[in-house]
């Protein structure tokens, strides 16, 4: 029997509708604080089950299911879980391997870069099963290294520290590691993120393959990815700009290695799109870091991308392609695509879209939790 | 110099935002009758030109733009616009050549099946232009018939008469045709729409690559293309059901002409659901006609797409796949999704989002035109 933990009347919260998630102020009453991290069942107001969560009452999220049925979240569970997570996906070498709630596994994330396993804890729950976690993942893949990459600033609305740490106990070194064909230096310690945008993969290579004989503009060109790709490809030039000069560095590293020319610059990208009235590109990529990070700065997200995507769209040759991306989690598909159509009415020009692309199938987003839904992009052709 | 048409003063129509239509309503006053699909200037109330556009004032859409510039649409202009169309497009046997205002031939419609042309000339403007666009297919393609589907009902809207025709004088028999290694009884002649729907042709195959030992549903069947692609693939079993007589007897001819087995059953769909509520499917395609012919239909359009993927949902063994579309022109993506989250309420199911999907290259939607995105599809997966 687990401890159990009952909605409020009135309104329909969202767990009611299918959302794994349960706020502080969804909830009758909170429970003791020694049940925080233990699996929890969720009663709506006629006591009726809506599966078993993790639950923390220290967070605003209360409680994150992980299964329909009133379950205990043990070894049994966990052994079951992260291989049915990996036999759902494709087998190479690098990819995401669990996505938290899209996985049933809510907080643990885990990317896989070749033989070493990049681990997120990013619930007091999923953080108190380490132990588990560990021993399965040796059972399944055997990895030379697991690191711990347990410095993601939301583990401190869960009531716990910031650390990387790793397996073995010793700091893991940057190195290279071949991706789709480019060499990266990579520093999965240390690095942005889990050490590269896995999630952004099958974009670098569909981009890629429009690269050939154009002008690439490599727009927030993180590690260089995109432009990378394209150059391989046969781009009769790229330039890559980022406002952080570790990814201009990182960028110009990576193409030396892979003897492909980019052109790196370090500057903000809006203030390069005002200086930069001229030159024309066949080829935009604009992936832009997050700007809302939550919902009360989606308003000036949206005019950031609006006025990113107008001034990208003013530099594209005729039969240009732009390929545009958010990966903010408060900005709407159609809010993004809003956006372009604006942006496309202030340029004055006819602007075909080509695709709608989305989250990769190892980073799938569940339909009834929007915020799993995060990337989108549009492959758009200017006339 | 091209007959010039101004905009209303007041609030700015849809013309100002660069979509490419100008409603009657939107308009100072209209042209003298002789005008009617002749190339028109359309200019704002301040007097600047918003392009060149085709003239109707029979039809409630009056001008629909074909050049940002002031220029005439004569043979000098569709001789340059159609080889372009054709240009922009992968060369295979069987695809959309020209469509409308995507390639700047407002009311030109054209497929091409292998050797064979089907055009529609949907506008005023367009049907006057007949022999010239003749002429410019023949140079480009040589075809060894063109078809003219003049039997769609918008054309009635421009004043214009319902009849199918062909270049030689002679009716067109159905015959065999070979489309992505599936043969196909065809009447181009005087099958529905121009005889197949090349538009779904890609998500025929993206679905028949996930079919291999499914149990597959393909609901609204019509020719059978999901199905036979997916029994093609080595589905376990195809069931297709589709409410025409026609399309079951179409399926079953073409699954006995490909030695395919495919079980093809006649039935309100929404009936067959609710009758039958216990045979599981690991695949079900939802590929309903449009619910929604104009913006009045849209609430009772949601309701049917909500009804019917919550009971596909409903029909789907755990870790199933529901490839669902929608060719609503007035439903949105936004409008879609929303309804596959409530149906996966519904449904009491965690449902993840496997892809979005969309229109093919060869049938691209203008950003500046919601009207041309009129068909998007997800592929979801039901735990």
């Amino acid at each position: 029997m687990l401890p159990a933990l009952q909605l409020k009347p009135g309104t329909g919260p969202r767990s009611l509708q299918g959302h794994p998630w349960a706020y502080a102020s969804d909830v009758r009453e909170l429970l003791p604080a020694k049940i925080n991290g233990q699996a929890v069942e969720l009663k709506d107001t006629r006591g009726r089950s809506l599966g078993a969560g993790l639950y923390n009452g220290q967070s605003q999220i209360v409680w994150r299911r992980f299964s329909r049925e009133a379950k205990p979240f043990d070894h049994a569970f966990i052994s079951h879980a992260i291989p049915a997570a990996i036999a759902r996906r494709e087998p190479r070498a690098f990819r995401r391997l669990v996505w938290s709630e899209a996985d049933a596994l809510p907080g643990l994330v885990i990317d896989q870069f070749d033989d070493v396993l990049v681990v997120q804890l990013l619930t007091l729950g999923m953080d108190a099963r380490r132990e588990d976690i560990e021993s399965v993942l040796e059972e399944c893949l055997s990895p030379r290294e697991i690191i711990y990459r347990n410095d993601a600033p939301t583990r401190q609305h869960e009531g716990l520290i910031m650390k990387v740490s790793s397996r073995s106990g010793e700091s893991f070194p940057a190195q290279w590691f071949t991706i789709d064909g480019v060499e990266y230096f990579l520093d999965l310690y240390e690095g942005q993120k889990t050490g590269f945008y896995l999630d952004q993969r099958s974009e670098h290579l569909r981009v890629a393959a429009m690269a050939q004989g154009r002008r690439v503009l490599d727009a927030f060109c993180n590690q260089g990815a995109f432009g990378l790709q394209c150059a391989r490809a046969g781009a009769a030039s790229v330039l890559a700009v980022d406002i952080s000069q570790d990814c201009v560095k990182a960028t110009k590293t990576n193409a030396g290695r892979n003897h492909l020319t980019v052109e790196a610059h370090q500057a903000n990208m809006f203030d390069w799109f005002t200086e930069n009235r001229k030159e024309t590109f066949d080829l935009i990529i604009l992936d832009p870091p997050s700007f809302a990070r939550n919902k009360r700065a989606v308003d000036g997200a949206l005019r950031g991308y609006k006025e990113l995507n107008l001034r990208a769209l003013r530099l594209l040759a005729p039969g240009g392609v732009l390929a545009t991306y958010s990966c903010s989690q408060n900005v709407t598909l159609a809010d993004f695509m809003a956006v372009a159509q604006h942006a496309a009415s202030d340029a004055r020009r006819d602007v075909r879209l080509i695709e709608i692309t989305g989250q990769p199938v190892d980073h799938p987003a569940l339909l009834n939790m929007p915020e799993s839904y995060y990337l989108k992009g549009m492959i758009l052709e200017a006339r």
